[in-house]
């Protein structure tokens, strides 16, 4: 359900469905083998290929559910998901798939953030796009957005995929999982969405990105790295020009500088791997598991899009507030742009 | 306005004054000079030394604003200040030290986390202490819980605390700044608090963090730490005598195991520094300016009782939810204690 | 979409059909005669045929829409309608059946409320009970609950439904639509639900109230009559036996007393009649339209099931807010019974 | 703390003190002869005689607060106060005044209101007044808007002022109060305030309007005389020259009409009075009891700038969320005028 789109503008099933097909499993060796067309439907709030105004109703339903592959696990806890949590919580497990906690649950805020995406490029010129920048040790050096889109690891260098590959196939036959880091970048955003004391850009941000499965840190701009800058260096200058740099990521203040903002996150190795581990079973007793069935032996391969969605979600928030609030607001002052390679 | 603070807790504004004396400037000669003796007022929602379930009024002043100090900054933006950032968006610039974006404003939280502190340790036993881990290129290594209290950095490590003593004398001479790193724990929380899809505990406790002044980023157990790990490294196994490890840092799935919640999150270096830098001012001319006045060389340094507040309120929050939906649960399984050395 | 459910009750979709068939359209001639089945669907948050604590998703399907029906009504504004609002706030209008406005909407409020109506009664000892009080000009005198469910009209008392039917007959026959009073009883609240400033229960109960289609008006209690009573009367007195009178409604300073909450609300006459009636096309030009399809002559008579739900999840929602906040809590004082016929 | 204000606006303290003091204490003797002075004081988000658009801070202290006079109470609960039913839900009770249950708790909420209606007005041309419609038994014809101010009722009618003076002079005497219709107007809405499924104007309204203490019913238009109304009397036609009634009372599907909006309210006769009733202790036993104090003997007459400032606070939520959303739409469509005598 996406509440609070403007009316007027023009959306279709296949302007969402290109964002899930990005997102969907099967697409080549490295990701899970399940079968799900991840189909969108939108059952309300458009009308005549426009948006309404009114809250738009998507429905995307699960597919390839092969009941007899979580049977097994419905007695014991698996490592590394909240199997345990959950049981303890609600004493009530739903142990198809892991539930709600499945990665299954990011295709409908993938479809939300399609919306939000197409409006923010239509509205407000703000285009957002994200790569992989690290796989497991290997870190991914940035050549072009282009390359992006020309392999299946969203790996903005076409170059070092046979180095992803040969190290992913090893990942696999060594039955473990990894991690990646996954970059998002928004362009064209203007100076001034985001609010000084609740409701701070950044940290609605940090929320949004640590709210998706398996993400265990958030940056902005220099992040963890700013920790061993000085001042001299991270706090970037301004000039007629433009800025100098932009070690803060687009954001000051909980409030958008006008330059790119860009957010890294580090996503956890996948959890579900076939190696025997020890856990306990609903009496405590000592067990060993493996997690069979069709896992993606690293969830930040499918990532990106979760990531785009998620900071497209937030921008179009403050976007729409930014305009509520300031919408009288006139400044002499000349707007610079931001630093080249931003 | 604290609101929503459960009626009957004894709270007395010592409670809370003894927090903000742990923030408050100018406890030494590693922080801003400026006085603030940050004395709070209970306004109302305590009768008679209790906590009357109705909402709590925390009134704290200014005392040592010297406009005069902050007259020469009106016409200009301070590179690495949301100076720009206010201009734009509001078309009028409270400067009188930043205004809200100014660290003051952490002095009400961490007055309201001291009343979300007291009640999680007297109601749920859950202790949340932090402490320096990293200043500019120094990390510091943790020997005990004890030393926190004993130096001026909250460095758990009173050997290091000369080290760090130069390291600050070095930078302040060279009208410099740096960052920190900041590490914040949780002990003796439940299995349970958080939730699965919305208002997850880990986004919360990311909203939270980077909602603090200065933070870029935020982690939660390994954090980007495990990009490059293994997942049979990573996953927390489980075992009757309890997890064998705590990379997840307390959380999985957006709730919390039992184990240890453990945070990191990177504070920027001070922006404000006597270097002369270049920006412009309001006409877009470029202008060189130094800033000048009582600024914290390393606002990381008075950061710690921050973060435990801002902790301490995301975890009352779910503390009081979970107890409103899950109070029925009963499950025999036993609850299995956190990593050693968590 | 259904948040918040604490987990462990047992649920199916018997159980909220069953609720949603007292609402559905074509049960008498009273009514429209438009063919909803009104089925509903339980896509997730259920399992094994208990809630799970995660979030209940529910799909109820349009069935009976004939778009022919809603085709001449595109370029002109019913009166009584949102058509010239919607157009004028969004600039697009999905003129099929009302969009959003239709009384469509409030089948997924039914199917919610069911849910909270069973926790309610399950856990809190809550019932939640209503009837029509009042039709166009007829008052009907509460005879029995047991008469409720005996005819088409949720009317307490059998004796008057020949004098309903023959004034619905009349107003039909006249091509036109009248409104109706309802009342809503919530039995066996507990003491103390409520919040003294912000999210007041009476708030709470007024929005959920106006925010049903063709409500007009709300009273707690006394209402609208209290302005000509004397603080002497309206005022209820505490006896070790019980409160002498329920004028309050069961609702004092914002929190439940004890007493049963007793709310009315008036339903405004259906707007879509077979009269002629002026209005203005999308040019400004004026027209004659009369609204033909099929309407409810009188939307009132479905409202019962409704104001049910919406006092539900209203109650639900500060059940468990209450037992977060207060479960501590322990008074000596006894506590008191309800007035008599309250 | 008002969040949210946009930056810009002219604003003193003058402005809101306006507005307070129509509401203050002791202004005729038909009012509480506590002496309140109101004054407010603003903390934050003002600059230079400007708003920031960052969230100010408003101070009202409490002066005139006789501990003496509320001390026998604290063993009682007081007949139709929120005495019984704080204690029973809190286990502990600030009998100073009520708590927060005072009305003393709408001043801030008045000073609130001072700023939305002072932006209204000068960004959208919105004016938003009151009068008190009915006092007790008798009903006050509308004169004119200018008579509201010249009397202490708020009666927008000179003639019958003798004669309320002398009805409250009754009520008085016999130690009694009474309740009063308070009515409130919005000029100058334009179409397209609100949203259609959650967040309607007609509910939000219903929320704030009672939300007022002692507020026991809300109606928008015809509100409760809808009931008996025919459909073709009730639904307002709509002519190129404008609508010809105003029975919906400007809202329609839960978004503005353009026409002028007009709520209801009932205010309860006054709980405290001086006549002896039943009521009990906190061990239960039956007591007699009156409320001695310096009570207002009709609420309702200081209740008028309460509920236009609700009615204010309302309409800038939604203004600012309107011009959010909506700031794109162009409809060639007139926009046609409210009916005359709105």
């Amino acid at each position: 359900m996406v509440d609070g789109c403007p009316p007027g503008l023009e959306l279709t099933e296949a302007d969402i469905q290109a964002e899930l097909d990005r997102r969907k499993p099967g697409t080549s060796r490295h990701v899970t083998q399940r079968k799900e067309p991840d189909t969108v439907e939108i059952l309300s709030g458009v009308f005549e290929g426009k948006t309404t105004g009114t809250p738009i109703a998507l429905l995307i339903r699960n597919q390839d559910q092969r009941s007899q592959d979580y049977g097994k696990i419905a007695e014991t806890f698996r490592p590394g998901h909240a199997d345990y949590t959950y049981w303890h919580k609600y004493g009530i497990r739903d142990y198809r798939g892991g539930g709600r906690s499945s990665a299954r649950e990011t295709a409908v805020r993938v479809a939300a953030g399609a919306i939000a995406k197409k409006w923010l490029k239509e509205k407000f010129g703000i285009q957002i796009r994200g790569y992989m920048s690290q796989l497991g040790e290997i870190e991914i050096p940035f050549q072009s957005w282009e390359e992006v889109s020309e392999n299946a690891f969203f790996a903005p260098n076409n170059e070092i995929v046979p180095k992803l590959e040969a190290y992913m196939d090893q990942i696999r036959s060594e039955r473990d999982s990894v991690g990646a880091r996954i970059t998002v970048v928004a362009e064209g955003v203007p100076v001034g969405l985001g609010e000084p004391v609740y409701d701070r850009l950044d940290a609605d941000i940090a929320y949004a990105m640590m709210g998706i499965n398996a993400v265990k840190g958030v940056e902005v701009g220099a992040g963890f790295a700013s920790i061993a800058q000085r001042g001299s260096e991270h706090c970037d200058e301004l000039t007629p020009e433009g800025f100098a740099s932009n070690h803060a990521g687009g954001v000051l203040g909980g409030i958008s500088t006008g330059q790119d903002i860009v957010v890294n996150m580090a996503v956890k190795p996948t959890s579900s791997i076939a190696q025997e581990r020890r856990s306990i079973d609903k009496a405590g007793n000592p067990v060993m598991m493996a997690t069979t069935g069709r896992h993606d032996p690293c969830v930040g391969i499918r990532a990106t899009p979760i990531a785009e969605a998620m900071l497209a979600l937030v921008l179009i928030d403050h976007a729409l507030r930014h305009r509520a609030q300031c919408a009288d607001v006139k400044v002499d002052t000349p707007r610079i742009p931001g630093a080249i390679g931003g």
